[in-house]
């Protein structure tokens, strides 16, 4: 029926396992492909092009802007950051299923552009076990920590916006569950309009 | 997180299985329990009062009209049909939901009532196969099966309205399918309204 791959998007607040998360759905099911984004700022110690970001230059990146080559970017700390078009479009197209890790305002522009869009909230089962996390990795100052819950607070206001909210208590578990909300989703009619039409058409001679 | 049961109506074109889909979900899962309507008609032949219908009289259907005691109810051949409140409201208080099989008018009755509930639409693969489906019972004139046909191309107007197709195809997988369905639907915002207030609020203090 729908023979295009869907565009899942995760969002959600810093230190609730997003990341561990993405990794665990790739390696458990071989339907996903990670899309990577692009970004202007330098490789730190450890990261790798094409894996954790493709590192341009400024016109390189300008010029794809100027060539609509961008699902969503945005300028973040005088460096621009970005998803390119190209790879998420001939993935669908071949009908594998596009995973974008991506904060909020990048969802929503992602989602307006394309209403078929599956947006997924990554939280923890409450704020304490959050904050329970985020002292848990022994490597933050209180003052990021602070910034960081701070930093929650605002997108919190964003959670109304997303289809399903994914909430990581247990890994395991949530890697499944993630998967059986991507799957329902496929079953939602604005990803089936032409399913839909096609019933439309066939009913119409009755 | 969300301790109260889960309203599930399922509509559908006649002769895409739903009352078997129904019977077979309540069998193989033990959190739902199934509506039962009532009507003012009499019974027919096998039909027994409190399985397939609560038969009353007129006096006291209106009286339960008059006492808000219907979810949603409507007349049709000279005779009421409605979802009686008080059932449907006990289960899901007590944690279970609840099965509604209604058709659309009253299922989008149902949903502007209560925005949290589940609005399921069960159809075949294709016209051509529901149209098999109704010529294989073999117990129906031509005109019948022309009937069902052209209220099936009413009724695919609503088709958007639902939150989810369920397309039945293979039994046994649909039943799988309908309930992952379900357990997707419980992680929308909207049937997680407390747990997002709670979120917020304990945010509140950063």
């Amino acid at each position: 029926m729908n023979h295009k791959g869907l565009l899942v998007v995760i969002s959600g607040f810093s230190g609730t396992g997003k990341g561990t998360l993405v990794k665990e759905i790739m390696k458990k099911y071989d339907n996903y492909s990670l899309s990577v984004s692009m970004t202007t700022r330098s490789p730190r110690t450890g990261e790798v092009d094409g894996v954790d970001y493709h590192f341009v230059t400024n016109d390189e990146f300008e010029k794809l802007i100027k060539e609509d080559g961008f699902i969503e970017h945005a300028g973040y700390c005088d460096h621009y950051y970005g998803t390119p078009k190209k790879f998420v479009e001939n993935e669908l197209n071949n009908g594998r299923d596009v995973i974008l890790e991506i904060e909020m305002q990048g969802a929503l522009q992602v989602k307006e552009k394309y209403p078929e869009t599956l947006l997924l909230f990554v939280t923890p089962p409450s704020i304490t076990e959050l904050e329970r996390r985020l002292r848990g990795r022994g490597t933050e100052t209180e003052e990021v920590i602070m910034k960081r819950l701070s930093r929650a607070k605002e997108e919190a206001v964003y959670m109304d916006k997303y289809d399903y909210l994914i909430i990581n208590d247990k890994l395991d578990e949530c890697v499944t569950e993630m998967n059986d909300i991507i799957n329902a989703a496929r079953r939602v009619p604005v990803r089936n309009i032409e399913f839909i039409g096609d019933i439309k058409n066939q009913l119409d001679r009755y």
